[in-house]
């Protein structure tokens, strides 16, 4: 890293918005060196008095759904309403695929140009709890800096949508209206964790079937028995190429935050947040000890053999590793 | 236990299905005294190499649904067919109503006298990963004893249903047709572990309410994505009191069999099972000796504390107890 800024640096820079220094913050949060992670360690606990406010977005969907295009529009109707919106971008492929997700981004050309928009990609290697660790601290860098909303962008298809479902206030699917199955692709359990639904690419012959599309998930959802927090999942059509239907969503995200507010399953859900990944990460401490050494890796790898050819039961497998 | 028996007596019991012998090995088996876990071990290991071959199957469904009419009802029907029954009877909330359990579980009359069925309800005190182990080694011991088709029962309201989903082969959601939302009191998520659906109590002036929500189930269940084994969930109508529909469930549970078998994924679902549970053994006493001891419970009580007034970070917190 270029010029290490002091504590008091990166602290001021993120709190005055300074675009360069909060960028550089967010490096230092994903960074796996000893040194920046004592300093983002501080730079976190600086910041956490000046966190919490803002509403935090969750926004996932098969590639090819339009995400990027959608947050495009999105970002620009609600920032032209006086909000400040910043944009976490998380690509599990983009490892594979070798930075895909930066050529993607630059899709989002007007919004990033936007002085009240903040788009920060992140390439999310390492553990999904590293991830799960930066993307909590970048929240709370862009909250100290002053943006008031958050989205959280995954890509619909791995164990992601978990992971940053339980990070957000709000979680928004978006689907296509497709030949038959509305949900190729979507992994399992991800349609009862959304909290607002949208068909996009309602637009030209597509409004139809987006709206065929939309009341039969709305049928589906219906069956659903009811979330903890009271709300009951939102279902809507969008084209965010044409930007319609883009204002119903944002108003149901302001409905769902004060519906949430009101009965205090906003507050709760963030402490509950709070206190589950204090112990995810004392979990994911103990098995990294406890499986990392190589020697544990071999007997683990052998075990497994002997548990599969029936020669033991999976306690006495378990047992006979935790007796190493 | 009176008069304890050696290994061999246990194993040749179990082995010939001496019904008072294997009631014992189970007790023993959910006995946590050291010397009786010593002797359960030993009892499944020599158990291993005879068991696997039945089909396992979960039941579950909210109180008031009828669980134990139907494994009575489906019990009789599949015995007269030459099966051999053996159902576990798992009740999460034994403990606070003192027993109930045991008062439910005598209604199954006919089929606690039916020589070709064995009934075992079991308090499930303890962990859950106690209950799992202890359900886990019930199985191999009925599989060892001849049985051929087992049936483990739980109440659809709590965390049990995820346990035994990942411990049988098939799994069979018990509704009722209700007034308006089908599925009340369901936790969120059972719908799509569910393998077959019966709406039960197809009966009388039920008949219509019945087969209307099982229309909308089988279309909400047509949104889901594809399970991985290739199995579409069946959904069906039945009236375990009048003996209606019975054949149709017990044929779409040998289809799905065939179904699993013919693709490999009944074999690969049962070793992921295996290899799942070792690891989850792991954990929980990874997490066991971490968090067990007196003065690290006060120490979390204290930092949880510090956490929700948002002195420090969910990550710093997990580490401040890891340093400990």
């Amino acid at each position: 890293m270029k010029n290490e800024l002091s504590i008091e640096e990166y602290f001021n820079g993120v709190k005055s918005n300074d675009r360069s220094i909060l960028s550089r913050a967010i490096t230092l949060i994903e960074s796996s060196k000893k040194a920046h992670q004592i300093l983002a360690e501080e730079l976190i606990q600086r910041c956490l008095p000046h966190s919490g406010n803002s509403i935090r977005i969750g926004i996932t969907g098969v590639p090819g759904v339009g995400k990027s295009t959608f947050i495009e529009s999105f970002g620009k109707h609600i920032t032209m309403q006086g909000r400040k919106l910043a944009v976490l971008a998380i690509d599990p492929s983009s490892q594979k695929s070798g930075g895909s997700i930066l050529g993607d981004k630059t899709r989002m050309e007007e919004l990033s140009s936007n002085p009240n928009a903040f788009i920060r990609p992140t390439a999310s290697s390492g553990s999904l709890g590293g991830v799960a660790r930066s993307t909590r601290e970048t929240i709370i860098l862009f909250e100290t800096a002053g943006y008031d909303t958050i989205i959280v962008e995954t890509v619909g298809v791995g164990q992601s949508e978990t992971t940053v479902h339980s990070m957000v206030d709000c979680f928004l699917l978006l689907l296509l209206a497709g030949a038959g199955d509305e949900l190729q692709g979507i992994k399992r359990g991800i349609m009862e964790m959304a909290d607002i639904i949208t068909i996009n690419k309602a637009d030209g012959e597509n409004i139809k079937p987006a709206q065929r599309a939309a009341a039969q998930v709305k049928n589906a959802i219906h069956l659903f028995p009811p979330a903890d927090n009271g709300w009951i999942t939102q279902v809507e059509t969008c084209s965010a190429l044409e930007n319609i239907g883009l204002d119903t969503i944002w108003e149901a995200i302001k409905s769902f935050e004060n519906s949430t507010k009101l009965n205090d399953a906003f507050k709760n859900n963030r402490q509950n947040q709070a206190v589950y990944w204090m112990h995810q990460t004392i979990k994911e401490q103990l098995e990294n000890r406890f499986y990392q050494n190589p020697i544990m890796k071999e007997k683990v790898a052998n075990i497994e053999k002997a548990l599969l050819n029936n020669q033991l039961s999976s306690y006495q497998a378990a047992k006979n590793l935790l007796n190493e």
